[in-house]
This record gives structure tokens, sequence and C-alpha cells, in this order.
């Protein structure tokens, strides 16, 4: 691809024709006012303009999927909307490589225009320029790895639960029984960061001691992801205070603070970066509006993302086992080298999960959280543990779960109590 | 209102009932798990959990709105999907006045949840601890007034065009012209804030020495929003720079840099904040998903937008009139005091659209903004300004547009060259 550009693919509907409607986001997006004015000329268009690269036509439907669109006015009584996915290259020096002047010129006001009744922005390709400006993962999955002291297998993790309403005495507690029960990563709640009932230095303390107090016994650390998200003096502030208290996570609710202020945690974090996606369904749900995965995780891995939530299998979210897998595949996807990162399956797994998931990617680099499907083991929280290693065992031993089970009772255990939910 | 809660109005559409989906919801985003873990008392429970206050029963249909819903497994085979508006609670120490903190618990994983086949935050209503933390608009209404020197009218603005490739000089030169043409607010485009053929700081000098030499000979000072957006600590070095250059605005995208960054730099900032909602469709478009106005806009000003646009009337992009009117009326009502932004109307505005915006919110505090409606003007750039004034002139004095153009030839050429698209 060409060193100077941006390209990205979009999805789109439109009652124009697809010619029209992809010139109208090239325009709009480049330059635009509805009269041409002074100053437009044909060489200042021309090396300016974004360039409509191709436009592969799809179905046409009779009704639009947004409100809004205006159709052209001799064809109003008989419309009909076409799909279509469109490639449009931007060139670089319009805007520079920063990630929101990125945003303003792939996404921005096209949402918003009338000549659409569909608008996605599905992927981007970005030129080595943005991997100048921003560093990307500072650990990425070696460095998780290596911190984490987890080779050959994923990384087995829970989320602290109750999300809301532990006093930092029964987070003590509960962080002691998990890090010593096996558990390779604790994560808080995306709803959990500097509570009023239980502030956040006295979180971290109190978990930190625990984990530095397993360790001792164990020689394993489990890796905590402190939910640092706030305001951006209270990262900053946050993350220091993990990282001296001996901590090896923080995390990030990525859409909650956006990507400017996550860009600029990462130039001071001396952590892993646990991304969480939480809000990204309201860009995302509906299938003809917002940002797809595949262009959303590559902003989120050039920020500096070195985990990043992608869903489950099986899970209690809306995307389906297949959007699930092209997620892993598409953060495990090299890009500017290895500005990969982990993906983080959580949502109703157990250790049955682990067989679509693998099937499904034939991928160990994954962080695979479960909260009931651990800590509700009838054999207690580390029978959970070891059921969920036993459940990627076999799947990557090529055996069934039950066959797998039969020699291990804690497998057999997780499977009576949570197989109804396979 | 209880001093010491957050509530939320969603719009929901669910396969389920609306008590079942109401209490997903809450519980989703306050403690949840697929099974009960331990230390989940009632206690906890009773404090901690959201409450749902109210459900109104709104249309049923056939078919969801959106993606991936799973009704009961008992009711599947005649599945419909029941709209209502929900009002939730959410105790506020279940994560403190923070935005981040309150998006993840307010807006979050909700999207995700298979319970529900529409979700849309419509309004959020937000105790007064928010502002303790957030200083809100640095200038609002009477702040702007008083830097842009225009008092009983408008602010009549326009946008640099065309918003990709200008030269330095050739901005240099338009400023000037725009300056003595009596334009009181010029601004960027969304699209243009630091690109490699024309650096920031270079169209900072050129625009603030173009606009002080214009000042000089004209009396007033027109006020020109620099768009910083970008990474942190670009935006807080560009705004010094225009700060320290005796510029008296800058721009914001909000959602490409993301609520804590804008907050960031709303505490370093010495001038007015002129917010753009570029993506913001992205999140809206859609009835059923993502974030109304109504709940953006008090985001937006309580991370201290002074300045926030709205689209426009008769504009280009797909709201419907009522929708601005009432976008405009949301900006202006109060919260916290005097945490009020001034809306920004823009998009194929010439003078004509004076009559409808005034017809349907009553107010003059608006910034209204015409790229082509001004400059394309018949008589040049000066009498394009003068044929909004006049515009407005004519929705104040409650006469038509057409007598008033009689004896203002501006507003008649303006009427003449622009009238088929009014």
């Amino acid at each position: 691809m060409n060193q100077q550009e941006v390209v990205a693919t979009y999805l789109i509907e439109t009652p124009h024709s697809l010619e029209h409607a992809a010139a109208v986001i090239a325009g709009e997006q480049s330059s635009g006012t509805f009269v041409s004015v002074p100053g437009e000329t044909n060489e200042l268009k021309e090396r300016f303009s974004a360039q409509v690269r191709s436009i592969e036509a799809l179905e046409t439907v009779d009704a639009p999927s947004l409100p809004g669109s205006k159709a052209p006015r001799d064809n109003a009584s008989r419309t009909r909307y076409r799909r279509a996915r469109v490639v449009i290259a931007f060139p670089l020096h319009n805007f520079g490589p920063s990630i929101p002047a990125l945003l303003a010129t792939v996404a921005g006001n096209l949402y918003e225009l009338q000549e659409l009744s569909g608008c996605r922005l599905e992927d981007v390709e970005l030129p080595p320029a943005f991997a100048q400006r921003y560093p990307g993962p500072g650990f990425g999955i070696e460095g998780t790895r290596r911190l984490a002291n987890v080779h050959g297998r994923p990384l087995i993790g829970t989320i602290v639960k109750p999300s809301i309403g532990l006093s930092t005495e029964s987070l003590s507690k509960l962080v002691g029984e998990l890090a010593r029960a096996g558990l390779d990563f604790i994560k808080d709640d995306e709803l959990h960061a500097d509570p009023l009932y239980a502030p956040f230095e006295e979180r971290v303390r109190a978990a930190t001691g625990e984990i530095e107090r397993s360790a001792d016994e164990t020689g394993r650390k489990t890796m905590y992801a402190f939910n640092i998200s706030g305001d951006v003096d209270h990262m900053l502030r946050a993350h220091d205070l993990v990282w001296k208290l001996g901590g090896t996570c923080v995390m990030v609710n990525v859409n909650s603070v956006g990507f400017a202020a996550l860009a600029h945690v990462r130039r001071h974090c001396q952590l892993p970066i646990h991304g969480h996606r939480a809000n990204f369904g309201a860009m995302a749900r509906h299938p003809l509006l917002g940002i797809g995965f595949d262009a959303y995780q590559k902003i989120c891995r050039l920020a500096g993302v070195d985990h990043l939530h992608v869903g489950g299998f099986n899970s209690k979210f809306y995307e389906s086992n297949d959007e699930v897998g092209a997620s892993i595949r598409a953060c495990l996807t090299p890009m500017f080298g290895d500005y990969r990162a982990m993906p983080v399956l959580s949502s109703a797994q157990w250790a049955a999960t682990a067989l679509p998931i693998y099937a499904a990617t034939r991928t160990i680099d994954v962080f695979h959280l479960a909260g009931g499907g651990i800590i509700a083991h009838p054999g207690g929280t580390a029978a959970g543990v070891r059921s969920m290693q036993q459940g990627w065992e076999a799947a990557l031993a090529g055996t069934s779960l039950e066959d797998y089970a039969k020699t291990r009772p804690e497998l057999a255990a997780a499977i009576e109590k949570f197989g109804g939910r396979a």
C-alpha cells in the first residue's frame, strides 16, 4: 500500500447511486461545502481529495436501515436502498498521523449524511507514520506472559465479584483467596474504579499486599489489572501508585476515557494496559452504523492497549461465536511489527468454553476469564481454576471434554454444575 | 432529586417482559454474574443495587431493531419485542463523580446484552457532586459574548473552506478578508487540525496576525476557533500558543479525543472551548441504540465545552428541524447554575434559516455558521454576513423574509441565489 495514505473500508446503504454516495463521502471528508467556494481550485482538489478506490455492490433493500436519509427527488416514490462495500483512500498529508485527526477523517460527520441510510467503518489501513508517532502496546503478548509467568496456555483469570460493594477488607480477603487458588490474573470490574466507599488507593494497597504475600508462599505472582479509568491526572497518579506498590497491570475503559487519554496514559505507563471496551456496542451493535471491531481494535492497539476485551464464546452478550472468533484473530494479526494485543474473553465463560474458542482460533494467546465459572465451582476456586486449565488441555489434545473429564474430577464437577449452559 | 444518585432514562426494546429487562440492566450495571457468588449478601445488594424507578410501556413490534437478542426459550416461536422508557437510579457511591466512571455505569456493557434488542441512553440527571469535581464551561454564553463583543443577536460565523488544502499564505489572505467582512466568528474545519502541509503553529501565527491587523482597522476582533484536537500534550501546547498569540477560542472534536482528554484540556484552558460533535451520529443515528443528545450534551457541558454543535435547520444532515430545535433548547437548559453551552448551527445554512430557528427556539444565544451561504453570496462575503444578520433581524421583528428583503439588497440577493434551497 501507499505509505502516504489511509485506506478506509465502509459498508454503506444509500437511496442514491453507489457512485454518487461514495463521492459524497470522499468529498465531505476532504473538502466540501454546498456550493463551490473561491480557492477551491482543481489543482487543490487533485492533491487533497479523498479517492474512491472501489465499490462492491451488495444487496438492495426496500426500507432504509437508518432514519433521515433523503432520496433523489425524481425517485422518491419508488425508493430502494442499495448496499455496498466502498474503499476510500485519504491522503495522509491532509491530517497527519494523529488518532483524533484520523477519527475525524475516516469517521466524523459521515454518519450524519442524508445521502446515506447506513454507514459503518469496517476497517482502516494505516501507514507507518502512525507507528512513528504512537509506540503501541508496551508489553503485548510476550511481555504479558513474562510478567505473569504463564507460558504454553492461556492466562486464566477472574473478575472481582460482586463488582460493586465490597469493602476494602473483603476485597483483601477475596484477592488472597483468588491468588492462592492459582489464578494467573484478576481484574477489577469495568464499573469499579475509584468509588466513594472504597477509594482506589486503599484498594490497591490491600490487593497488592495480598498478592505479594501469596507470591511469597506460592512462588507465583498473580497479575491484577487495577481499573485506573478516570480523569487524566487521576490515571497517571493511579498508575504510579500501582507501579510503586509492585502491581503488574492497569486497566483502562477505552471508550469511557477516549483515545487521546489512552494514548497519553500509554506514554507514561510502565505496566501492561488491559483495555476494556465497555460501551463499544453503542457504536457497533447495529450492522449498518458506527465502527466495526476490525477498525476499532487497530486504533486501540495503536493507542497502546496490551490486552483487549472481545466478548466471549456462548456469552451473555449479543455477538455470535463467529464474530468473537474473528475479533480474536483481528487482535492477533500483526500490525507495525508486533503491535499485537492479547484478546480477553469473558462473560459466562467456564471450562467447556475453551474447546470452541480453540477450534475457531487455534490460539492459546488469550486471557480466558470466568466469574461464576471459577469461583462458584463446587470444589471451590482452586478447583474452578484447575477445571479451566483442563478445558484448555482437552482443547489442545483434541480430546472431547467428557473423555478428558473422566480422570479429572475438577472438570467433571464443572460439567455437572455448569453443563446446562454450554 | 436525591443528591446521592444518578438517574438515567433509557429507551429499550426487549423480547422479555419489561420488568425482567429493566432488572437485568440494573443488575448488570451494579453487580452481576451468571450465578450468585460468595460475598453477594442481601445487605450488600440493598446498599449498592441500581433501582428501577419506572417503566413506561410503549409500542410492541414484530421484528427486533438490533441483532443478537435472545427471546425466553418458551416464547421463541412467537416472539414480539416490547418497547419502553425505563428510569433507573444508580447510587453515586458506587462510582463517584467521575465522567469515565459515569459512562461505564449508565452506558457501558448495556448495549451488549442479549436481553435487549434496543437500548438508548436518552437522558441522565447528575447530582451536584459532579459540579464540585468538574468546573464546566469556563466562559459559556456571557463570556463568549464578552470576548467576541457581540450582543443582542447571534454570532455570525463561517468555517474556513476549502477545509483541506489551503496553504498558510492562502489561509492568511482568507482570514484577513473574512475578518474585515464583519464576521463575528471563524472556525477551522473539524477535519483540519495539525496537517503535514500546514502545521498548526504556522496556521495560528498567520491567522492571529491577520485578525489583529483587522481589529486594528475595524475596532472589532473576530473570534477564531483553532482546532487543537489531537494528543493530550499537543492540545495543551496548542492551547498555550493560541492564548499567547492573542487568540480567543480553541476547538475540540469531543468524540475524537474523548471526555477525559476534553476535561483535562478544560482544566488548563484560558479560552472558550468550541465543542464539535463529529462522529456523534455513530452512536446516535439509530433511534434505539447508543446515546441521545439530551444525555450527550450534559456530559459535554460538564466536561467543559462553552459551545456545542447541534447540526443545522434544513441542513445536509439527517436530523429533522424538530430534533435540532430540541438540541438547541437542551444546551441552553440550566444545569448546576450556569453550565450552559452556546449551541452552534451549521451545514447548508444561509440568511433564511434564521426564521425557522428562531420560531422553534425563541433564542438568539446561538452561533449561526454558514460556509457557501456567506462567502458565495453574489455581493461578496461582507454582503453575505449582512444578509445573515438581516435574516435574524427579520426573525426578531416577526416580519417575513421577503418583506424584510424589500429594502435590504444583501438579503434580497441571498434569497435570489440560495432561495431554491430553503
